[in-house]
């Protein structure tokens, strides 16, 4: 398999994870999550298929295409650790969503990130809220769910919220 | 259509063009030439499917992943319009396959580049030879063939030379 057929099947993969996450939470009201606006394809994505929710972006450092910035109101700038604490002052338990996709080519690293976010981000997400992650995370307060048919096991993660 | 939607798409369609003037070339002996290496992973899908050609990439300036890196006597680094007429003394008429992929997203600028190239790579590229391009093109030695099932037209530009 090409690197082209991998790049094709990973991003039909991630595809697949949002529309199925989406279908997931129509009866959980709330937010939604990105972490990780990259270039915006995601948000985009999410904006489209779940244009009546709140979408609030966190990211380091913006440089996604112009049309797929989020307005200010809704975008946590910097480092996820330290602007998560903030998030949840503000937005309290309300997410139904969060999209974590996070990984930076560095996998022990990436792996440490998303250990070091799981407890912030259950102070987010709501009982039976969805979280999509492209690094593993195991608590007891989440529930493995089976990914859409075709993708393979450890290239997306989805959990939902007991 | 989401831009995650569109930028599948579009990958997916430069895909089936590549493996479909690969399949027309079968008969056709001859060298690969890739303008704009970009990350690779086009190159690495024409190094998988046409394993047993010379392929040559013309590149301003590489930044693609290192397992797709050519090597260096395979490499025409700098301006394409500079490069092409070293590539014609050092190679002759003997191109089965060129793939220009060199959009930049001023798309005036990659029609005039498209242009001026033309008449170099006409100088390489072999009678039955296939031109795969993301910019239009247009020479009485060209005949246009249709896309693969599915591709929008205007997206990709595929040619035989008579």
């Amino acid at each position: 398999m090409s690197r082209l057929d991998s790049f094709i099947r990973r991003l039909e993969a991630q595809r697949a994870c949002l529309n199925q996450a989406a279908a997931l939470i129509t009866d959980v009201p709330g937010n939604v999550l990105e972490f990780g606006l990259g270039n915006g394809r995601t948000y985009d994505h999410l904006r489209e298929k779940l244009s009546r929710r709140d979408i609030y972006v966190f990211e380091r450092k913006v440089a996604a295409h112009p049309d797929c910035i989020p307005p200010d109101d809704r975008l946590f700038l910097g480092d996820f650790l330290e602007s998560l604490p903030m998030a949840i002052r503000r937005l309290g338990q309300d997410t139904a969503l969060a999209n974590l996709d996070i990984g930076s080519g560095d996998e022990a690293a990436s792996q440490q990130l998303a250990r070091a976010m799981t407890p912030f981000v259950l102070q987010l997400l709501k009982p039976r809220g969805i979280l999509i992650s492209d690094q593993p995370i195991a608590d007891s307060a989440l529930e493995a769910l089976p990914l859409p048919t075709g993708i393979k096991p450890g290239r997306y993660f989805l959990h939902r919220r007991r």
